[in-house]
């Protein structure tokens, strides 16, 4: 028994590159083996309940555009939404889905009767992961839409705000854990600042840290064996926000002798809204040892804004998931698909389309990209590239077994006068476009 | 005896608010008192002599636009450099300079050659500072504009690059501390990559780290008291930098043990581009303990690249003295300007009324910032806004004394539930706008 | 008898530069003469009823903020709201208004019920104009907001709603006579694309024009006075939107033969989204013939959308009414604060602060920019500059009497070879921090 | 007999996608049919001279990185260069090639001799051409890197750089009319400024407009068939430039009644650096009927100039094309490559194969585009989208039969309430990526 929100669409099903039937997959296909293991062990699809069941269409200019039977205060409502959810993700065949608490239950008339509700639709959820297999991959809690986190959560000026926070953090550690959760994301949405008039930055910097350490000391005495996972963004909504990207967030671990204990969760539209490309987030956070998983989406390239959009771009998917190969894989990260439909996409099988086109790119993107890996077509023309790194002068160098006015009279002894060679970046991209 | 150069103008002198004799100074009068100390030994201006000497005005579209007698491959032409260089500076006033060995000297056939011709022309630039007074604020080294470092020169992938800049370091190094120079400052101009597809950024990483140490061995075994500076830039010329921002230098310094030994040189034009404020990079610097200096100009906020113009907007400059002085101001940090003309400014006297406008921004910002400071402008505010945290629970949390079950608890328990306050932005730009 | 919603605090009063008073003006003084003209009638300032009575305070990440006695969606309400709006109209002592439909009026059930509402509340405006003296700048139809617009209101797929957008078009209108606003703006909101997949930009340019002429046919039939006013904006809520700029109106306008009949609302934030500044926008507009109005706003630099934020930068404030006083003043138009408050000012105060500070800024650079024209301080220059060009072969040939193969036999003949001159970008910049 | 530059490559031939010859097309296949066209006829791929033979490799950080043979000053380099240029255009196959003046002569000591050296050069062209049957696409003047163009060729305020820069371009013009030539390009790459304070706009764009005028009229007596081009371009060198972007050069021809006259060469990166894609700006001048070619490049999103990289992403490619195909295809017009190697790709082969690759992403595109067109696979759902508008009302409103006060009775008359209907956009953007 369906509530018939996607009538009678059946599960969308492989049916390989030629197929021309919008609800098919052409190149995600589950069990095929992809270096060694299943493709969707590889790429660990989740679905956001956010995007896809929370929001109402808005945009700062416009109000809701979607009419969803489950839109509503009520936990009728709200089971209503999660009998569609899991539907969702069961058409997709998803195995994996990602929550806040906001956007599962109605907020109490306070902390005592929200956290209530999430204990009774997480109860719900569990009932619907052993139905379905779906699974959660992480939890986290929204502390940034109510107005009571206006001027951050954590980082707020007023401490009983960072009291609430770590109320609500703890309760959705405790379900997260409850249903299995793989990870707990912390997203800073309000952990910034608008104007540095009124901010000081060293004290908020300090009230996270603290906050931080809190939080892992309470995963740890619980055993919850999930990763903490931090999602760097670097403004909007506000100004300035501190988790700007997995650089600045390195940084703050490493101050807080965290960086052993914290990942990153890097989403494509954080990382081009910081100045930086997708691959390179997560060729960093793999060089610093703390990658953990992917938000999926894509930004417009020509709007200054986060437009979380259903990733479409196949040869940017294959450099992605590159470095997510590359790095071994997914531990306990996975594919998560955060974007959201575009606001004139009303239709319930607009829904299912954008999430296909999606896990299709990613699983044509992981091809590729395991192509490359497999035939060293990258690591081959790198590992030469640096290969006078290896051994002699260089080897010495790097240890450390040489200072600098040893290295300066070689330099001058031995009439040292470097010649550059090309970087042949041409010819790499075009390698690349061989496999996409 | 002169190089006529400027021909018969006379030394700016401090003429008032009121004066519009545009090679006078309205505002910068280094004799006058600003929070204890002279307005010069504040503001501790100096001269950039690559963008003021060595800039042909060129662009990416076009070649040459000034004509200067010096301009020439020769130690003459140099030595004849120098002599127009140090009349700017006393017909200035200023009293620091900064330079790149590729500006003072001309290269040599090998690095021997370059190195014998930088000791000479820092021997006449000894002289020169006897003669005027004037003192070397910071020395560097130009690793970026020749071909050899066109892959990088740290992180180059040829271990010969590597040592031929570890050399170059050593060489500016040493005639740095032989002027005096109370700092040395390291711009990865070309520590970064083009393409991730033909970089090892990890490997990469870890040569700079590599270099960076033996740099700090070095200043200590030789007894350099200067401070040794790292300036950040997100990109330009590379498509990224690794020295992005404070925050990422920040987590760099702390991998490698480095936070204590090493500062930040902070530039208006560079924080633009890593999508940040000027007074961003300076209160972050600042609260991670790592402020040194700055290098003064502007960005035009509508072009995407580096453009380095003087400063000519007050109220920015306001906010950025503010944090410099709020930190307790420069100790052996000054404001360079690094400043370039616009190249159609052709003109002797165009060089000397960009400084003079630039300087006179820098005063009449830093007088706003001292008196805010002294009012307590914006201090008294901020610290109302946070007291919270001075005492009680808030305190408590803070320091590291509550678990997170704790404030949980609490939280159920008195049922808090926080109500927003006022930001009052608008009210501190107001506040802001009466000092400016 | 008032609503109380501002307590007791009286009108704001010009109390002069050294007020500390943060609810008195430093700089506006509506009586002042500058230019020939009282401050008040070269201002003309306006205030929005949108950002300031209408606008709970949310943005993409978080909901409401502010909570106003007047939210709600019934007349009373609606009632209530004008109460309130008048009164900080004649506390701030702005001369005018702006509103849209939907920001007075709750939404009926139908066209006809939405219409009905429209009247009713201007008809209540109507009085409160009478009983204040405050009249309209101009009225606008809000054509973004509403589901129905999703895709477009002129530029729509569906006709229907280009009808609908017609119609409610001809009843803005319509009140804006009765109400005798002095102009009628149109912004497009939504008249552009999320997607070229999904678009004819071709026919949606025709909607567009064929729209515009239905509207100049209608006011020339009612013999409405005000000037009609397309507000340009490149983009957001659309990935594009059709008004990009105001080259890119100026070239529509004169699609359409409508380039005698329309001119612009230019807003800073808008002119900075299109890459430009504000007085690029102004000069522009002027050059074009086309000036209107302003919407007086700031944009964060460091943001990449529309912040809409009250102006605080004087120096930037001068520039841009350098232009429009050049233009000969405002004519109809005038400075509406398109700026709403930080959505953490949630006092009753705050909306007076922002205000006061705002005007106080315009004020102070209408101030600047009346001096430095009243000096030649530019234009003296200016018209050296392109001297050559008014006499002689320069004024030959910008007439048109000289064709290309006579220019190029007189470069050849006389041997030309132009010589470069200084630009003297640096001292002119100079000259403008004389006056700011 | 051949210069040896290239060793002993042989001509790039058609090899298939499963070639992993880096120095053979995978897919640019010239005998090809595409809709109705050899694949050469409809690419018609052009050579820029300027970035493969003159431009040394430096950026705004670092100077010459190529050593190539004929960089030098004597016509006696130049032509060794254009050996090299025409060996390039064999080998790959190119049909044609595009050049400025500066690119292929020497600069005189005068105009007079400039003028001399490029008949010179050109009568060496033609027998270059007539020898290998490569021709010339377009030919224009380079009036923005000799420092007598630093504020401006046509409009500079000096009218002798006017008149000089009339001479450049009329001589110009006779070689590529001498040569064949199918089109003039002009782009005005100083023509704008760097700061309004020095720049009187309103006469700069009339002085644009009147040399304009004179080139058309020069180019229709001496009955050059060509077409000619603008090409616009926001910024970089300059500020602002005037020609900004296909809407704004749409705007100045049809104030000078020029739009039949000229029309535009749309560049990848000159659209990105204004804020379009790449297919808004081409779609947009097939609306306005001013499309005529295209400068192929790729710039990097994260970089805020234009890096004029090959281009490799080939479902943007195939959206250009769409574009292009959907217009008719090129007439006149072909794909130039307007593209450089990055300066660390030093070898000659680095040449070929960055051309190889840009060439076969190009086809690939296009071949993609062919085939959504012939499907109708874009076309047939826009069609329904807007089929509203091809009968009835929509028909009426559209063709102007209908006024304001009609349309809006209609609305009340009928109660009009527009139902909002999906755009689709997800599912047309997997459409497209079937065909990429």
């Amino acid at each position: 028994m369906t509530t018939r929100f996607f009538g009678d669409i059946k599960p969308a099903k492989y049916e390989g590159p030629d197929s021309t039937n919008p609800l098919a997959y052409r190149f995600y296909n589950p069990d095929e083996m992809v270096m060694g293991k299943r493709m969707e062990d590889q790429l660990r699809f989740s679905i956001a309940y956010w995007h896809s069941f929370a929001w109402p269409g808005g945009d700062p200019f416009g109000g809701q555009t979607f009419e969803r039977p489950w839109f509503g205060d009520t936990m009728k409502h709200a089971k209503h939404k999660a009998d569609v959810a899991f539907e969702l993700f069961t058409l997709l065949g998803a195995p994996y889905y990602c929550f806040h608490d906001a956007d599962v239950r109605p907020e109490g008339k306070n902390f005592a009767e929200s956290a209530e509700r999430l204990d009774e639709i997480t109860d719900y959820f569990a009932q619907k992961q052993q139905a379905t297999g779906v699974k959660l991959l992480w939890g986290t809690a929204n502390l940034f839409s109510n107005r009571r986190f206006m001027s951050g959560a954590a980082t707020n000026p007023d401490p009983d705000v960072f009291a609430y926070s770590a109320a609500t953090v703890k309760k959705c550690i405790d379900v997260t854990k409850k249903l299995g959760g793989e990870n707990y994301v912390l997203w800073g949405g309000r952990e910034g600042y608008e104007t540095l008039l009124n901010t000081d930055l060293k004290r908020e910097r300090e009230q996270a840290g603290r906050f931080l350490c809190m939080v892992i000391d309470y995963v740890k005495k619980i055993g919850f064996k999930g990763t903490i996972l931090i999602e760097p963004k670097p403004q909007e909504p506000t100004k300035h926000q501190y988790d700007y990207d997995v650089a600045t967030v390195y940084g703050f671990l490493k101050d807080f002798g965290l960086e052993k204990e914290v990942k990153v969760n890097i989403e494509q539209g954080h990382a081009i809204l910081a100045g930086h490309s997708f691959e390179h987030e997560l060729a960093l956070a793999d060089a610093l040892g703390i990658f953990g998983s992917i938000d999926m989406n894509r930004n417009d390239y020509q709007s200054g804004w986060d437009t979380d959009q259903f990733p479409n771009n196949v040869p940017e998917m294959a450099l992605a998931y590159y470095y997510v190969l590359q790095n071994g894989g997914f531990t306990t990260g996975g594919t998560n698909f955060d974007a959201k439909l575009r606001r004139q996409s009303l239709e319930p099988e607009d829904l299912l389309i954008a999430h296909i086109g999606g896990m299709d790119c990613c699983a044509r993107g992981l091809k590729a990209a395991a192509k490359m890996l497999e035939d060293k077509a990258l690591s081959k023309p790198l590992a030469e590239r640096y290969s006078g790194w290896d051994s002699g002068e260089g080897k010495a160098m790097l240890s450390g077994k040489r200072t600098l006015e040893e290295v300066a009279a070689r330099v001058v002894k031995d009439g040292i006068e470097p010649q550059p060679r090309s970087g042949r970046q041409e010819y790499l991209e075009n390698v690349v476009n061989r496999y996409v």
